[in-house]
């Protein structure tokens, strides 16, 4: 198994030697099996965002790039044109494999600004131009998670008992993470917490990935149910929740792993500091609030069938399986991204980031 | 599959024909199996309580009365002295099972008066009566679930959606259950419900059983995860939460399967009504607060091993792992039983069922 270093910074998304592929940790299959997928077909690529095999709000924007540009290299080079609406069809196509997280249509965004803004300037150097972004995108998102980890780790103290739910680690994004990032990093500096990890039903994310994160980093997590947050907190045993998101409305409600609502309800019954932690890309200020993020639906079978040995309910039970859910900005203590610490009221506090 | 009237009218606990075993249908193996096991030995009755094979307070108790008229023939019949003895030894360890529902310590301890207050019948005759105060407990609990399905279903207007956690339906008692008798009745009745059952970690009672049971009577029912009950109720879909007990305390505090307090949360929240149904053998008046009720722990590889196909989470990774959790008194807006429903303040109005 995957020692400390190895684990922390790990890489889970890059490029082949010869840079025609996007190679990235099959997430699907942690923590039994460190699996790498080398991938240069869109539908591979789509594949891949669709079945979770790379997830997490950052990730898939760094994903999406590093595919753009990989994709890039396999299109007609004959006519900037051409080359032009091949490249929006691929974006317009990838874009629409998960609804919810900003990230991937940001990301998106601008590698096809890197194509829309050199029309002088002919494909092999776009394409040039597309590898110098794609690597942008995902330093910015190295020094992000640095500085949200700096940030988040200001609202923590020795000995704290914190919950998390679903994986906003280093798989998720690149390096630290964001909602786990002040754990590793506070870590690193020799502190000590305990953190509780929601296994995160359907999927398992807290069990699969968060809890194999922390505990190779040498945290001391727990890893409990989803419905055993409620008793943890009353226990005593939780100072802070620190959560990721996939998208902060300009009211500060936001999306992100469903359950993410039910534990910021909990910790403002037991008078619990709760936080989100996201880079200034996750806050789409075109969207008032929480109403209008898009909830993605997802495949019944992940509730009854996907982990388990034989089907855990009737063929013909009903299943409601929503990805996300929307937490509303009054449950939310503060917004950490890496330009600092958002407090109420969030349209004022978000607005300011973008000054 | 069984159809509607068998289970909403299973046997799920009887006698052998020759009335010297006790005969229970396997829940584990539900909804893929329907497995009889039948038993006549202490050790067999142990582990099918502490392997959750017959489960559900009330049938906990009504299982702990058959198994004691079993293994009390098996007893020797020389002297009242020694019949006694053992019997209470077999109590004393079909007790040790589990901790937290108080109808198993219940119908023991009716089981045992019945010997006690016949030092004078003689042997034969005690096992006699045994087998009386067996069938009488189990007609009772029948009785008992039908007037709590009765006072529940009067607190539901036609088309309500419903939310349960857990599994408190006919296998979890007798005919109807508790929590989810007044849909049951409801459902007779030509009522139509939207019922929400919340899958319940880590035994999936509420996937395995409460849909599957719902499902088969022909009432409208949605599985969801856990951590769905709060983008349920947000969206409107949920007018009242039913749901089960295990003990509750004289001050109204309750205890039932982990993760009912933080639905009761979520529903306070949302502005929702809350109850639980419970016979009024689910009372220990002797319990002052939620706070003296002992909460078993159960295996950690329950989380993370159990149902699935492969290991879910390191080895290594640490887990908590509750059987229940105390929804506190202040979050209950009514304690429904077959005397009727109490109302806040409880410690008033539960005092009341026992003058």
């Amino acid at each position: 198994m995957a020692d400390i270093r190895e684990v922390t910074h790990i890489d889970n998304i890059k490029l082949s030697p010869d840079r025609k592929s996007v190679i990235i940790l099959d997430q699907t299959q942690l923590p039994n099996r460190m699996v790498y997928l080398t991938m240069d077909k869109a539908e591979d690529c789509y594949d891949a965002i669709r079945e979770l095999k790379v997830r997490g709000a950052p990730a898939i924007g760094i994903f999406a790039a590093y595919s753009m540009y990989v994709l890039a290299q396999r299109l007609s080079e004959e006519s900037y044109e051409a080359f032009c609406g091949e490249f929006h069809r691929l974006k317009e196509y990838l874009n629409s494999s998960r609804p919810t997280a900003v990230n991937l249509s940001w990301a998106l965004n601008r590698m096809e600004g890197v194509v829309l803004s050199h029309s002088d300037s002919g494909v092999p150097e776009i394409i040039r131009l597309l590898g110098e972004e794609r690597a942008k995108i995902h330093q910015e998102d190295i020094d992000m998670c640095r500085r949200i980890s700096e940030y988040g780790l200001s609202l923590l103290r020795e000995g704290d008992g914190i919950l998390t739910h679903c994986n906003a680690g280093p798989l998720a994004t690149s390096r630290y993470g964001t909602a786990i990032g002040p754990m590793l990093l506070g870590r690193e500096r020799g502190m000590n917490f305990h953190v509780f990890s929601d296994e995160t039903r359907p999927l398992l994310q807290g069990a699969r990935l968060t809890s194999f994160e922390l505990q190779k980093a040498g945290v001391d997590v727990t890893l409990i149910c989803d419905n055993m947050a409620s008793i943890v907190m009353k226990n005593g045993w939780v100072n802070a929740c620190l959560v990721g998101c996939d998208r902060i409305a300009a009211n500060g409600d936001f999306a992100n792993k469903i359950g993410t609502s039910g534990v910021a309800i909990l910790a403002k019954h037991y008078g619990i500091p709760f936080y989100t932690l996201g880079p200034t890309s996750t806050i789409d200020m075109s969207c008032p609030t929480g109403d209008d993020i898009r909830i993605e639906l997802r495949d019944p079978e992940e509730i009854k069938e996907k982990f388990y040995r034989e089907p855990m309910a009737l063929k013909e039970v009903e299943c409601y399986n929503p990805a996300f859910d929307v937490t509303d900005h009054s449950l939310v203590t503060g917004i950490v991204t890496e330009k600092g610490i958002c407090y109420p009221p969030y349209t004022e506090s978000l607005k300011k980031l973008f000054d």
